[in-house]
């Protein structure tokens, strides 16, 4: 697939009136990529160049279908860095990340894919080409188009090339685990964490149920009935870290931390990580059901979310692991099921209980997922009728007879 | 004013098709606040209400009349901090930074407006009023209307609340100014502390005629026949800034500074800043016409872009002084003239040379000051067509009849 093929495929599309779904790598978590109404799915996965990386502007110019993990190490390599870190950083693709505005662990930091993406080769339905956006790290020339594309989730335009924004690679990155006793200890750890004064790049959260799944592949060892953990990096200068991360472990330690385990070298903050990351695949294979949710609450809603979790989860009968993005309020909350001898419906309901709770606690539907076919039928529970009816008008003005990526985000 | 009053006049205005022109403190360096077009001036001048700095959620909700350096101060206070920070800091309002995205010398390191703001409270033309966002540090629900209006310069809404996103306060901050034999020298010295993989929050140019006009009044003593000088400042932990401030120092050396002088207490580092800030007043004090420009080029053409402004400036017998935000390739280029003997349409062509130099090395036309009307006619020498098309029908979708803030940012 070429730039000029896309244009092609949409301009065909949109004379015959064919439903167009663009797709990445297929890994979103909502159904985005999937073409519900028919018609074509236009893939981008052999998009796969790499155009240049440019250490003097900070740039990196790529095709859509370049996975994020390989970006990254090869801007690594360069001294460079590119922060979005979303768990399938292995297998995604820039352009989906563009089109949901993927985020991950270090977004606490270093903030989501719209931060870094400064510029973009669009097609719109009907095969219009245009750049938007620049290859400066500032700019205010006209409505910014860009950050309107990102997170669109593929309604709106495929973009053709992507031009990002990168940063100095930090000269060095610790990290430590904190035990505590329960959750509402480890809310209020990230919070003392917070109030030092510190940024650390991530501050992760995992609850009882995240820990036991994965403990028995976990190639860091955490002890056995440990109730919740907090775990924490930082990067920076090299002289500041020790005493960073040892302020960061007092503050865990004051509000409550059993124990704190320091990653001492680079394989034990690896190995801390690949724990980290094992937890979803580990759900996966002990369950029949597993419903990730992406919810965010504002950061000091974080204790309450959790209890709510927990009668939600007692109500509905249902095991629940919840794990994420403790500093950004970011919980991916696990619903697992069997499958076999459950009345149905019973995780849809703890879900809109789950979306319910979030709402009430001034929060959003989704953090870094998207909102594609699972929630599109929640919308209107978290937005007005009125902002709807807006989006509904932006989506009008560039795709006029609904043709490109039709039924995500609005039911 | 209220936001009820804000609706009763916009939904007036469009019942009796009266243009409106929404103004903050009126600190605009592009003209957004002018009527142009007649009719109504709708200021928030008065909507001065900090309604709340939530220290748990890292989040303020003020109104648009709020002064930007009064906010700073007081989430300051609470160990909090909101890093944008434009030169009118003490005067601008934060309505009026969310019209322009507005930026400053933090946004090196920090972002510009855009990444602060959360959520909205706006009104539309004809008296719609909606929430736009959230009060969540991520949020990925539905099209980012948020980042759309941001920067609109006023063109597509009026905000009646803002919710922002505050940072914890960086415990410790430190400042130092390298003394360049040419600018040429300080182009590489900006490159050789971006590659130590250090953040300064700050990377400042100024040049030969900005340090002449300002010496008389600067309270930080620069000496005479110092050809450039480039100004950083770093924050963070209190234990690394002392060695990472030497490494800036040690990579301005082996780039060519003559010297470096370091600010050895907070009262230093205050007047260093009152004399970065003191150039533009003694520019404007000093020349009768004084135009300051605010183009953008990609980091590694910051020394074309000075030796073009050299020529611009030679050809078109002006005195020029540029000092500006190196670390983002955003500079203030002031043409200057006593105005008197010149022929008319001098400093006008010089602009239009800048801009077409900025275009040819991959820049945008404005990085923080926004379009107005001082620059929309050059809109068309950036943009394609295509994409200036788009943005009307953007703006026609939520401002049918062209009623607000008309005649700004499409000529």
């Amino acid at each position: 697939m070429t730039a000029e093929e896309v244009r092609a495929v949409l301009a065909w599309a949109r004379e015959r009136r064919v439903p167009v779904t663009p797709r990445g790598a297929g890994t979103g978590m909502t159904g985005g990529a999937l073409a519900v109404r028919g018609g074509v799915v236009l893939s981008t996965e052999r998009m796969t160049r790499v155009v240049e990386i440019d250490e003097e502007d900070l740039v990196a110019v790529v095709e859509p279908g370049v996975v994020l993990g390989d970006l990254q190490a090869m801007v690594e390599e360069r001294g460079l860095f590119y922060p979005p870190d979303p768990a399938s950083l292995t297998s995604c693709s820039v352009g989906g990340n563009v089109a949901e505005n993927a985020g991950g662990p270090r977004a606490f930091k270093y903030g989501v894919t719209r931060e870094y993406v400064l510029g973009l080769d669009v097609v719109l339905m009907g095969g219009e080409t245009m750049s938007v956006g620049r290859r400066t790290s500032k700019g205010v020339t006209g409505y910014d188009v860009t950050a309107l594309l990102v997170g669109s989730e593929g309604t709106l335009g495929v973009a053709t090339s992507i031009t990002l924004k990168l940063v100095p690679k930090p000269p060095a990155v610790a990290a430590m685990l904190a035990l505590l006793p329960s959750l509402a200890v480890a809310g209020e750890a990230v919070t003392a964490v917070l109030r030092l004064g510190q940024r650390p790049r991530c501050l992760e959260l995992m609850d009882r149920a995240s820990i036991d799944h994965v403990r028995p592949r976990a190639p860091f060892k955490i002890p056995e009935r440990t109730a919740a953990a907090v775990m924490i990096e930082i990067d920076g200068d090299a002289e500041a870290l020790d005493a960073a991360l040892e302020r960061c472990a007092q503050a865990c330690e004051r509000a409550g931390a059993t124990e704190v385990l320091v990653a001492r070298d680079e394989k034990q903050r690896r190995d801390l990580w690949a724990t980290r990351r094992g937890i979803s695949p580990a759900l996966k294979e002990a369950h029949r059901v597993k419903i990730a949710e992406d919810v965010v609450v504002p950061r000091g809603k974080i204790s309450a979310l959790l209890a709510r979790v927990d009668t939600i989860a007692a109500a509905s009968r249902l095991e629940v692991a919840t794990f994420g993005h403790a500093g950004d309020g970011n919980l991916h909350v696990n619903f697992l099921d069997d499958g076999r001898y459950s009345p149905p419906g019973r995780v849809e309901s703890a879900v809109a209980e789950l979306f319910r709770a979030t709402l009430e606690l001034g929060g959003t539907l989704s953090g870094e997922h998207g909102i594609g076919i699972a929630k599109a039928r929640y919308l209107a529970w978290e937005q007005s009728g009125e902002l709807i009816a807006l989006q509904r008008k932006l989506k009008q003005a560039l795709d006029p007879d609904h043709l490109l990526n039709p039924g995500k985000i609005f039911a």
